[in-house]
């Protein structure tokens, strides 16, 4: 093993070392969330994209499932129910629409499509704007066995929302009953 | 420190090993793109997202932009240019109507929302279809000096596009020749 190799490799073990000490909690320490007492979880923004999706108006986001190791495994795997440790968080922007993008597709695309197809082209395509909120779920069939094995969480601004907001979450979830309550499905 | 803290400690330390095997190539062993040589590269499936678009018709499609560690550090502290080492990947699907995902809608938004509203959210919501095709730009600025510093690949069912297509690459992101050649803005 070279100088680099020894390196990386230590690097890996402090790194190891912080992933235990996180472990211990996995959660950061801002405030639980009303019902399930979810925290937003330690390094969440650097999981695993599973898919995206967008809602129409008047809501007009789009939005990203991001999943731990655990829930990324079990998407790829197609695991259901999933294991207890899964936790996917769904992030949410705003569409907005983008200037210097849409000049962009102007300029390249104006010999290839009619005016009216590249109006129609520039109406409808957004990038994420503004967050609005996240939402997480947390799988742990003992602790949430009276909604279905799964916690739920929505934060806006980093601070959880209310409890009428996370009165909402289970019964919709629950209209996925033979998916484990998840609608998301991996995106290869 | 406890067994399972050792335990993890060792994962990290076999993981630090692969991850050294890796990056004595950084891509996988599959063909490489015309023009500028681009392989796909390993893992980049799990790397960090860094924001979600989409793209009106005759496209309707939607995209995701993940970054290695050096983009994703770079994207959030708004490093430009973009050091070396930086890989950008951008995964679009044909956006598909999701019945499960409506029929949920239906049932918890009709008390909320007119018949003529819901229709016109149900025909606006989108998930991720079939996947299109998996872009990647590289930065080097030694290697890929004469166009502005990035290698461009595109890579279809895995297999690289022909050389055309890669013709249309750097004309192209040159338009966002103030932010490096990247378009994509991170999302937080």
């Amino acid at each position: 093993m070279n100088r680099a190799a020894f390196a990386l490799v230590a690097v890996s073990l402090v790194a190891g070392i912080i992933a235990v000490r996180r472990s211990a909690s996995g959660q950061t320490d801002g405030a639980a969330a009303p019902i399930y007492g979810v925290k937003i979880p330690a390094g969440y923004r650097d999981w695993t994209l599973i898919s995206v999706a967008r809602i129409g108006p008047p809501f007009n986001d789009m939005r990203a499932k991001l999943g731990n190791a655990v829930a990324s495994r079990a998407f790829r795997e197609g695991t259901i129910p999933f294991p207890d440790g899964t936790i996917i968080a769904r992030l949410a922007w705003n569409q907005v629409a983008s200037e210097e993008n849409n000049k962009a597709f102007s300029t390249i695309l104006q010999q290839r499509l009619k005016p009216d197809e590249l109006q129609k082209l520039l109406s409808e395509s957004f990038v994420a704007g503004p967050a609005t909120n996240v939402q997480f779920m947390v799988k742990d069939s003992t602790r949430y066995a009276a909604s279905g094995g799964w916690g739920f969480a929505q934060f806006t601004d980093g601070k959880p929302d209310g409890e009428a907001v996370h009165e909402g979450c289970f019964p919709c979830h629950a209209l996925a009953k033979d998916r484990d309550l998840i609608f998301t499905h991996y995106s290869h």
